[in-house]
């Protein structure tokens, strides 16, 4: 079985759209995916955080009304909207990274439902090696 | 073969002359190369934007200046030259993400020659996951 | 043998964090690492920057001061410790990127003891063409 691995370290919109559109084209595919979020990637998946999320990488400030504009006219689906229609359709693992967990303090019912575990870096790493693609987004 | 695919996410000249070092130097040893620009990095390959894109990435914004002055006075080949020669000696694709075409309406023609393709995030799974090393630029 | 390969591309501590747990997590587990550092991750590795770098990434410079007093008061190992210690136990090389050793005027004297070697974007790929995970950081 073909398997992407994803690293979510960033927390803007922008980067967070490719990680759902991608893990949703993923799971069309039939491909295993596993997205391990961390550091600010796993603050985005915070309950109070995921929904109200409007920072975009620091470069394109500038874009951001125009990109949320966009994004509501043509009522795209959101990145949270994109990983739950890909886990629905396939086998697609939301893993939270612990060493992020241990330093900000974080507990699991902090997250969206769609974190599925709390693992350890080793964990991702023995994952990981399996993947026919890798990625630190 | 031995194959490269990367993913162009971030338009910064800082950011895309790794793309464009890589590409040539994987050129070079005869691999194949795949680049699926998106997003900010698609944007980076239109015609009126690749020549006289000045942005480095927001943490380093003070050493700009710098930078700039060293490429012009050291004459080095900026990342559209490095891709183009590239292009030049080896098998060396660029594809332009569909899901960024839709999104910010833009046009195959808005962007320069190198580009070869535009292309679903579903096609550049099925490239990538041949390759030998993956990449999130 | 697993071998992970991680471009180290970015300078700021929230980026360079991930560089150190994950060269730790996989020394431990017997991985071979390899770290190429270049652009701003090079620059992290000069002596007169390893241990007083304060930039994270901009995004989220409002967290800063309230990151690094985590850092403190839990007494985390830096990333430059977090490296040194995986090279203690396993098989961890960390390479300079010949070409931003060129473009800056770099000296291999100016960098940190934990380098090892100065190589170009050629070697990388070669490198690299072996690993089972391969990162851009």
């Amino acid at each position: 079985m073909t398997k992407i691995s994803i690293i979510v370290f960033s927390g803007t919109v922008d980067k967070l759209m490719p990680v759902g559109v991608l893990s949703s084209a993923a799971a069309a595919l039939g491909y295993e995916v596993e997205i391990f979020a961390t550091f600010w990637g796993l603050m985005a998946f915070r309950k109070d955080m995921a929904e109200k999320n409007m920072k975009i990488s620091k470069e394109y400030e500038e874009m951001a009304e125009m990109m949320f504009k966009i994004m509501k006219e043509k009522n795209m689906p959101s990145w949270v909207d994109l990983i739950r229609q890909a886990k629905e359709i396939g086998n697609v693992k939301v893993y939270a990274c612990a060493q992020t967990f241990d330093m900000f303090g974080m507990k699991k019912e902090d997250l969206i439902d769609i974190v599925d575990e709390v693992v350890g870096a080793g964990e991702y790493l023995e994952r990981a090696k399996e993947a026919d693609i890798t990625l630190f987004i």
